[in-house]
C-alpha cells in the first residue's frame, strides 16, 4: 500500500484517426494518487459508443484514444487512502472516472449527471492530461469509480453489466419500474436491449420484445426468454397490443417514429430513450396528454447503482451473452459490431492478450 | 327529492355549425334518475377548447351544440339515490359528466383517463341522446361528476377553477409537484396559464412566466405576481436560466420548440403539455437522456382533485381574474378569445341572462 513514486507505462490499443482502426499504443499512465487504485486489466467489452468514438462521429474525438468503458480488472495497489480495496480484488470501472463531488447530483448519488463529470476516455483528467480507456495492460482509477466484482461472478460475464446493464438498471431503478408483475417493452435487441430482457426478466417482469421484423422472434423468445414478440410493422398485432405495457425501453440508436410505441404504453407508461439521436424525435400532445404517459431517457447509472445491479445479477444468476475475443481480433470485431453482427457482446480477454 | 317524471324543457344557446355563431336553442333535459341532480345554471366559463368545438377545428362537431363546461349551479331536486346533495347547494360540473366504473383508471380515481368517459357536450350519453353544456338554464347530471363549491366561493370564482384550475392542479399533484420552494415556469399566459401562476403561487413555488416578446412582462410581474419572467426570444436570458426548473407548464396550444424550454430543466426537470396540438412536436434524445428529463402531459384532472383544488383555492383565498359578461355578448367575447383578447376568462352569468 501507499503512493506511486514514479509514472509507469502500459501499453493499449489505440484508434490513431478517423479510420477507427486500433493499434499498439504505449503511454504513461498518471501516479497512483492517495485515492487511486492501479488495477490490471482483465478483460473489457466492446459498447457499440466506442464504435462512434473510434471514428469520430459525434465530431469530439481525439487521438490517439484507447477506448473501452466496461473494464474488469485485479487490483495491483491501491493508494495511502484506500481501505475499500486491496490488491488481488476484481474490480470493475465503467463509464465516468471523476465528477466534481459539490453539485446537486454528486450529492446525491446522481454523479453520473454532474456537468464537470470526466469520460473514461476522450476527456481530460484533472491533472490536464487525456483519459484513455480499458483496452490497456493497466488503468489507475480514483475508488469513487470502481466497483467490486462479486465473488463468484465470471471477469466475462461482469463487463457487460458495468455500462449496458446499469443503462437498463438505473431506469427501471429511478422510474419506480423495479417491482415484479410489469409487463415491459424491450426496443432494439443490440447489447443493451439483450440484458434489457434479461433485467426485466429477473425482476419478474412480462417482457415482449418490439423489433420492426419477424428475424429476432426465435432468438428474443427461445435464447433470451422473452415473454412475447411484437412485429412494429403489424398494425393488426400493434392494435392488439395498444394500453398493454407500464414501460418501453427503447435502445435504438436511430430516428425511429414514436407514435406507435406511445400508443402501446398504458395510463402513466414510460418511453425511456436510452440511444443516442441527433435527428429530432416526433409525436404529437394529444399522444402523452391523454394517457399522461412520460417521454423520458436516462444515462449510464451511478456507482451506487452499478453496486446494486451487480448484487442482484449475481443473487438471480444473471449471465449476459458474449462473445470473448483476443486483442488481435478487436478491429475485426469492430467491423462485425458496425453491422450488428455479434450476440450480444464483444468482451475483449485482455490479460491473455498479446498487447506489443 | 325522488325521480322527475317526465322531460323538462331548457334553453341553451347553441351552434348550429361551423360558423360557430351561438343562438337561443330550446331542448329537452334527460328525466332526472336516481342518481342525477337537475341544477339551475348560474354561470358558466368560456374554455379555449369551446371555441374549437364549436367550429369545428377538431372535425368531431355535432350540431346543434351547446357548449360551456365550467358550469357553477344551484341544485333544483335531487334523485332518490343521492344523499351528497340537496337542493340549494351550489355545485360545480366539469367537461366530463360519465365514465364506465369498470376500468384501471376509473377505480383508480383517474376517470378523466377511462376510455369510455363521456364529455358534457358534443358527445352521446348513456341514454343515446347528445350531451349539451352549461350555457343554458338548467343541467342534469349524475353525482358521481358533480362537487359542491366551497363555502364563501363566488359562483364566477369557482367557474374557471373546474376546467382551468383542475387542468393545473391534477399534474402538479400526480407529478409530485406541490411542495413548496420548487421552481416553476409558465409557458402561455391564457386561461390555463394564468391559473398556472396562480395555483403555483400559493403553493409557495418560484413562478416564472416565460413568454415570446416582453409584451406580457409587467401583467406577469405586478398583476398576477410572478417572481420572475424570461423572454425566450432572448438567449442570453434563456442561457442564464439553464438548469434552473424543476417544472414548465406549457399551455401553448401550437407548434413551438421545446428544446429551449427543455434546456431549463434541472436534473429530472418535467415538461407537463397541456395544449392540444397536432403537429409533431420535436426534441433530440441527447436532451431528455442527459438530464433525465420527463416530457409529459396531462388532462384536466379527477372528480377527487377537483375537490381537493377547490379546497385549495378556497383556503389560500385564491381568484381568478375574469370578466363576467351576459349571454347576449356570448358571440363577441367568443370573437375577442380567439385574439385573445381576455384578461383571462370569460364568465357568463347565465342566470342572470335573458336565454330566449
Amino acid at each position: 500500500m501507499g503512493s506511486i513514486e514514479s509514472e509507469r507505462t502500459t501499453i493499449g490499443w489505440a484508434a490513431r484517426d478517423p479510420s477507427g482502426i486500433l493499434s499498439p499504443f504505449p503511454f504513461n499512465l498518471r501516479n497512483t494518487g492517495p485515492e487511486d487504485l492501479y488495477v490490471k486489466v482483465l478483460c473489457c467489452g466492446i459498447c457499440h459508443s466506442d464504435l462512434h468514438q473510434i471514428k469520430n462521429d459525434l465530431g469530439q474525438s481525439n487521438y490517439p484514444m484507447v477506448p473501452g468503458h466496461e473494464v474488469v480488472g485485479e487490483v495491483l495497489e491501491v493508494g495511502s487512502d484506500v481501505t475499500e480495496f486491496r490488491a488481488g480484488d476484481v474490480v470493475g470501472v465503467g463509464l465516468l472516472v471523476q465528477c466534481c463531488r459539490n453539485c446537486h447530483p454528486c450529492k446525491s448519488d446522481m454523479e453520473q449527471y454532474c456537468n464537470k463529470k470526466i469520460w473514461n476516455y476522450n476527456d481530460v483528467y484533472t491533472d490536464g492530461k487525456p483519459t484513455q480507456g480499458g483496452f490497456a495492460g493497466e488503468v489507475v482509477v480514483d475508488k469513487k469509480f470502481v466497483v467490486k466484482i462479486p465473488e463468484g461472478m465470471d471477469a466475462e460475464q461482469a463487463a457487460p453489466l458495468l455500462c449496458a446493464g446499469v443503462t437498463i438498471y438505473s431506469p427501471l431503478n429511478h422510474f419506480g419500474l423495479k417491482n415484479s408483475g410489469l409487463r415491459g417493452g424491450i426496443l432494439g435487441l443490440g447489447g443493451v436491449g439483450h440484458m434489457g430482457v434479461k433485467i426485466a426478466k429477473a425482476m419478474g417482469h412480462h417482457v415482449t420484445v418490439i423489433s420492426s421484423s419477424n428475424k429476432k422472434r426465435e432468438e428474443a423468445l427461445e435464447h433470451l426468454g422473452a415473454d412475447g414478440y411484437l412485429m412494429s410493422s403489424d398494425e393488426e398485432q400493434m392494435k392488439a397490443a395498444a394500453d398493454s405495457l407500464d414501460y418501453i425501453i427503447d435502445t435504438v440508436p436511430v430516428f425511429h417514429p414514436l407514435e406507435p410505441y406511445l400508443s402501446l404504453l398504458k395510463l402513466d407508461g414510460k418511453l425511456i430513450l436510452l440511444g443516442v439521436i441527433n435527428t429530432p424525435l416526433q409525436f404529437v400532445s394529444p399522444m402523452v396528454m391523454l394517457g399522461r404517459k412520460v417521454i423520458t431517457g436516462s444515462f449510464i447509472g451511478s456507482m451506487k447503482e452499478t453496486k446494486e445491479m451487480l448484487d442482484f445479477c449475481k443473487e438471480k444468476g444473471l449471465t449476459s451473452q458474449i462473445e470473448v475475443i483476443k486483442m488481435d481480433y478487436i478491429n475485426t470485431a469492430f467491423e462485425r459490431l458496425a453491422k450488428n453482427d455479434v450476440r450480444y457482446r464483444f468482451v475483449v480477454d485482455v490479460a491473455g492478450s498479446k498487447l506489443d
